[in-house]
Parts: structure tokens; C-alpha cells; sequence
């Protein structure tokens, strides 16, 4: 038995299939958009048709654009002797959103996880040795996440750039700002110490 | 500064405007429909635009619907002695889950609420008063919500429609089943107690 008329049941049905989104959050995003109006609805619609259609990687970065190359890799503003290196480009938002941070970006589109079948080649390792060639790049700041994953593939990579002779850093490990020592996981404490600055 | 090349800022502008959605869920509901097949994006894309164009009002009850009259007016199984006045369509959704129902509806769309400046012309009365005469209807099943709106709502109907000589009855309130005595308040237990039943 079918309790909704039938594109009312797709909707709900398309819905359920985002991440995060049960059939009850979906019961009720369809029901809100039968109440907006119809222009609200075709915008929402059409965006998510733009967004798909236009996105797509820059040829450079790997990070997600609508011109290739992306605005930060063809900005003359921003210093091209440094190159952060992310595992995704929602990181390259979070690293913008600190405005501390004015150098170029090489998104990997993953890390390496052998328990996964992910080796170094299935990421934009290959991409990255490339670009450095012949580039004005110094410094490289492996931004990785610090999981066993994200440490394995900054690792990896400084083993490679460093012969080359590029400055590899990596970015620190320690308590987050705001946080409590008291809930602070061992490894995490013995990195901050590990870590400590002269004040 | 803007984080995100220009089609998904967008995206995650109209996906903010949904309830519920804050600007952390639409970042990552953007993402993950950036990577989903372009296929089942027009089609998500195209399941919003078809429910907002394609459903209409029922003319008699009032329920959400893509044909008018709706599958439950217009079936020939359902009991047409019985009409259940609700206040939204998604009371009918969870009426018609019972399935313990098989009479019709009426959805008001709304409740008496004069602090909202809502009175008995704002909704669908004057439609059921309408729709009860010359029908076969008997007994009128009051199904709108506990709340103080609701109730004022069901006794105003129950007033007009008792000098008519319809049998009019009100939904039972009492101890959700699962719930716990312990955490109900003080009205539900009066009233579980009144509505109290021989074993």
C-alpha cells in the first residue's frame, strides 16, 4: 500500500538516498518543498543540476571548479612557492575558511590504505612529483589528515620529496584550541608535549 | 571570499534554505551529490520539480494528490460512512500506516488559533459543513492534535455538527504504548485514567 501520491513517493524516495537522511527527514524536506513556491523549487532543482553539470576537477590542483585552471591556482595573488597538500577538497575549505594560509593547494582525492586497496598510484601522488618539476615550489606542507591513513601518506611522501630537495612539513599535531585536556586522548597529549614551544 | 567555485556555493545556499539544514549538512550534501552519478542527480533533480508541479489539493478532502478526485475519495472500498477530520496531510500518512482505518478524510489545513490570527474561516470547515450534507456520512472522527489549537478546533466542529445529527467522536488520549508512567504528565494520566476501560 502506497500512503503518498505517487511523485510524492519519489521524491521522498530520491530523498532518503543523501547521506544523513532517514525516510522521516525525508518525509519532511518533501512535504516543506511542496510548500515553497514553484520558482523556490525549480531554483533549488536547477542548481543541483548546475552543480553537478559544471563541477569539475582543475587540471592542476585536483580541487573541484567550474574554470580550469581554479581561481586559486591562476590567482597571481597567492604564493606559488608553497604547495599544501589535502586529502580532499572539503579540506581546502577548511584550510581557506582559517584565511592563514596564502600558498597553493594539491588535493591527493584520497590516502593510502592498503586495507582498502588504496596504493599510491590510485591517488594524485604521480600528479604532485610532476608539478614540482620545474616548479618555483620551496616548501611542501603535507595537511593529510592525522589518521593512520593520512600519516602513512605524508610519510610516504615526504620520503620522496625530501631527496629532491623540497622543505616537507607537516602540520602539527596537539590539543584543539577550546579544548580539555582531561578528555584529550594519550597520543594526542604526548604529541602537544612533544610539540611545546618556549613561550 | 568565497570557498567554493560559484555553482557550489549556490548549491549549498538553496540546500540551507531547507529546514533542518544547516550550513555544515548542505556543505556535505553538496559534496556527495558532486560525486553521485549524473543520472541520479537530474533524476533527484527532477523528482523535486515533479512533486512541486504535479501535486495538487483533492477538491473533496483536501489531502495532497496528483488526481483529483484522490485514490481514497475516489475508491470504491473504502467505508464513505466515516470521515476522519485531520489537520495536515502528513496526519493522513500516518492514519493510512494503521491501517486499522478504511473510512475517508477531511485535512483542514490548519487549526483554530486566534493567537496566530487563525480563525474557523481560515480553514477547511466550511468545506466539511459543505461536504456533509446530502452525504451518507454518520459518525465524524475528530483526529486533530492534543494540543490546545486542536482541541478548541475539535470541540468547535463538534458543535456545529452534533444539532446536525452526526455521531461525532474524538480520538482517545492516554499512555503512548511503550511509554512509561513514570515520565507521562499529569493531563495524559487524568486523562488515561477517565478513558479507563473494563478487562
Amino acid at each position: 500500500m502506497n500512503y503518498y501520491a505517487e511523485p510524492i513517493s519519489r521524491l521522498i524516495n530520491e530523498l532518503s538516498k543523501l547521506p544523513g537522511i532517514g525516510p522521516k527527514t525525508a518525509q519532511r524536506l518533501a512535504f516543506y518543498m511542496l510548500h515553497m513556491p514553484k520558482d523556490a523549487v525549480h531554483t533549488l532543482a536547477q542548481s543541483i543540476n548546475d552543480a553537478r553539470d559544471k563541477i569539475i576537477y582543475c587540471s592542476i590542483c585536483g580541487n573541484l571548479t567550474d574554470v580550469d585552471p581554479c581561481a586559486i591556482c591562476s590567482s597571481s595573488t597567492r604564493d606559488n612557492s608553497t604547495i599544501c597538500v589535502v586529502e580532499s577538497p572539503t579540506d581546502v575549505v577548511a584550510m581557506e575558511k582559517t584565511r592563514g594560509y596564502n600558498g597553493l593547494y594539491h588535493v591527493l582525492h584520497g590516502a593510502i590504505s592498503p586495507i582498502d586497496g588504496v596504493g599510491p598510484d590510485d591517488i594524485r601522488i604521480k600528479e604532485l612529483l610532476t608539478r614540482l618539476r620545474d616548479s618555483q615550489v620551496k616548501e611542501v606542507i603535507l595537511a593529510t589528515n592525522p589518521s593512520v591513513e593520512g600519516e602513512a601518506t605524508a610519510l610516504y611522501i615526504s620520503r620522496m620529496l625530501k631527496p629532491m630537495g623540497f622543505k616537507v612539513t607537516r602540520i602539527a599535531n596537539g590539543i584543539p584550541v577550546g579544548g580539555d585536556l582531561e578528555y584529550a586522548d594519550e597520543v594526542t597529549i604526548t604529541r602537544a608535549l612533544e610539540g611545546r614551544r618556549e613561550m
